[in-house]
């Protein structure tokens, strides 16, 4: 018998229906001697349906204001699913964030988990009961009601699990698990049946949309062993475990990459300190973040020649702020290009493997895929290329590495 | 400088714009000086779409549950009133029942207002701040969210300004005050400056639907001034007071009605110790509520005949449980029209002036109208006649006791 935090997005509490389906895969790992705890979003759409009302009252809703408005989306589902727990003779007793007491700092929609009560959760088990609680929200220590920002019920269901000292929070989304890559670009892309912790935090931030990296992040300092799954399907899922030995023989996990990616270059910037403050200090007070740098020396040695990657939508904005900055600092040149894209072999197995780098730029270039840019950390190497060798670089390397094979 | 406790209802509340329009009054109070409590309840038409979410997941919706579910409705509605407020310049801050504390027993659904926590209020107050509460929920000893049944945000508004020891409770609605008699029967209806806390409980009770008769039993318990007002016009509204002298001189306040009445009669009862009981036992018993009873000795005096009034919708089940008691007690016969209507004069003057019965007999027989029954308490009287003499009895009454011209 296993503690288990179970967390459900909004599509998958999104109608009277699912919410009846939830309760019945709940009801069945209780029948199998589970004890239960469920994490909930807001029914799909109920969200931007308050932020409508806020909004046609408020261009900016009041940030206090708006947490006690948005928190309401919450509770209405674990009414609603504690009721359908009843109706399959499976007692339940739904909590707000408020009530659990999930105390968060007071950073009105952008809160913080400070710590969690689990007496009233952990009553409750002990009781018989399957426990409904509310993600997303908390209160300060003032009794005031906060929000986590959007995605933040990954993170309650995470914090909740360390806080009962949990045997496993599974996340339940649309899709049943971490794969190699997009199935939608590589049909042969497999489903991982393990990952490790640091693998998914940098599928995360490389742009695979499968968990919210904060709620990665936590799973890693509170050593949560995280379950993602599907919540219309069966199967297993993927498991991101802290077990390294075990993974160790697969050199890459998973293959992610950032179609939105726009580079801009600055040539000929006389080689200064402070030159690499004075081009992305204005570029980051207008609020665009920069992805990708990289600073090379140029031919005539005095001058250096600077490029760095930026989302797509902020480029014209960036371009206009550049070419200001070339123009105060007698720049040679401004260069910019909107239409890449970034793709990234991730895998520990890179720390004991030589080698990898060299594999994936031959496999690029045996496809004629021109790289633009190289970043590697530790334990991945991401490549900008023309967005066009999107779904080629892909495919290509995906099969290199010999990722459709059972690991 | 006054401290008042304003609760607008659904209706007031019912969309962004009617959102907006309250805030401007509640601000042009606050700028005359005042400070301002605001109770408010649900948008319209939101508390039955919660109930209609439950009751597709549950056809008898766990209690509990069904609070947490349904005081997200008033939680949305005291942020968007925040939220407007703010956007005038005026701050505020909301408060949900479980914030203020609004603390209630544990009848989940119809829960009772034990105790009220009104230290958070009073220092928003002191930092010049508006206080929005939302009504009709509070929380049990244990933390549990609890409901006061429909209605119930009238009570809390009630309860609030009685812990507060505020100046003047004002209920707005629809309506701009409580009138002599229903204005769309008598177009000459008056409207009250002032009603005695007795009369109104009296009218209330009688079918006069302009506050819940639980808010003004409460606001008599703990000697609150209410004030029922529009939230759509302007005007001074009508106050309910406690200071009898000052509308003394007025014999009656208004006329009462109720149009779904339904008389029974058994005749020829024996008359006999615990024969009522078993009359109207099994009437209640079946969860029909008895109005007005009457009993007369018959001609043969050895039977009693016995007369009572129940609402027009559970005729047929009382007829059929009457028929029964007949044939068990051997009563001569049983009668039945479903076709009365109550009307009913009010007034604490009826204490000092005599001929206020012999008057209201003259002016319904000048006019043809056969009174069926009769009852009687020291500040109202009531006659059951039959439905098609509604509109005439009313008019003919309100002429004959001069009720269209001010006190």
């Amino acid at each position: 018998m296993s503690l288990i935090v179970q967390k459900y997005g909004g599509t998958s509490v999104g109608s009277v229906e699912r919410i009846n389906a939830v309760a019945a895969r709940v009801h069945a790992w209780q029948a199998q001697g589970h004890r239960v705890v469920v994490v909930v979003s807001a029914m799909s759409g109920e969200t931007d349906r308050l932020i409508g009302l806020a909004k046609a009252i408020q261009v900016q809703p009041e940030p206090r204001e708006l947490d006690v408005l948005l928190s309401t989306g919450e509770q209405v589902t674990i009414a609603l699913l504690s009721m359908a727990l009843a109706n399959l003779g499976c007692p339940a007793r739904s909590y707000t964030g408020g009530q659990v007491r999930i105390l968060t700092d007071s950073a009105h929609n952008k809160a913080r988990i400070r710590d969690i009560d689990g007496a009233r959760i952990m009553a409750d088990l002990d009781a018989g009961r399957a426990v409904v609680v509310a993600g997303f929200q908390g209160v300060d220590e003032n009794g005031n009601i906060t929000t986590l920002g959007r995605g933040g019920s990954d993170t309650s269901a995470v914090a909740i699990a360390a806080a009962l000292k949990a045997d496993e929070c599974q996340i339940y989304t649309d899709v049943d698990g971490v794969y190699t890559t997009d199935p939608r670009i590589e049909p042969k892309a497999r489903k991982l049946e393990r990952i490790t912790f640091e693998e998914m935090l940098e599928m995360a931030s490389l742009g695979s949309k499968v968990l919210q990296i904060r709620s990665v992040e936590f799973a890693g300092k509170y050593k949560v062993p995280l379950r993602v799954l599907s919540s219309f399907g069966e199967g297993q899922g993927t498991l991101i475990s802290f077990e390294e030995e075990v993974v160790e023989e697969a050199k890459i996990a998973g293959i992610a990459f950032n179609r939105d990616e726009a580079k801009l270059t600055i040539l000929g910037v006389p080689d200064q300190p402070g030159v690499a403050y004075k081009i992305l200090g204005p570029i980051s007070d207008a609020n665009i973040e920069v992805d990708m740098i990289i600073q090379n020396v140029a031919a005539d040695s005095a001058t250096t020649d600077f490029t760095f990657t930026v989302n797509r939508t902020d480029y014209p904005r960036a371009m206009e702020i550049l070419k200001q900055s070339a123009a105060d600092l007698s720049a040679r040149q401004v260069l910019g290009d909107d239409a890449m894209v970034k793709i990234s072999l991730v895998g520990v197995g890179m720390r004991s493997h030589a080698g990898i780098a060299s594999k994936m730029f031959e496999t690029l270039a045996k496809e004629g895929i021109n790289i633009r840019m190289i970043s590697t950390s530790e334990i991945k190497i991401s490549v900008v290329v023309d967005a066009k060798y999107l779904e080629l670089g892909v495919r290509a390397l995906h099969e290199a590495f010999g990722l459709s094979e059972a690991a």
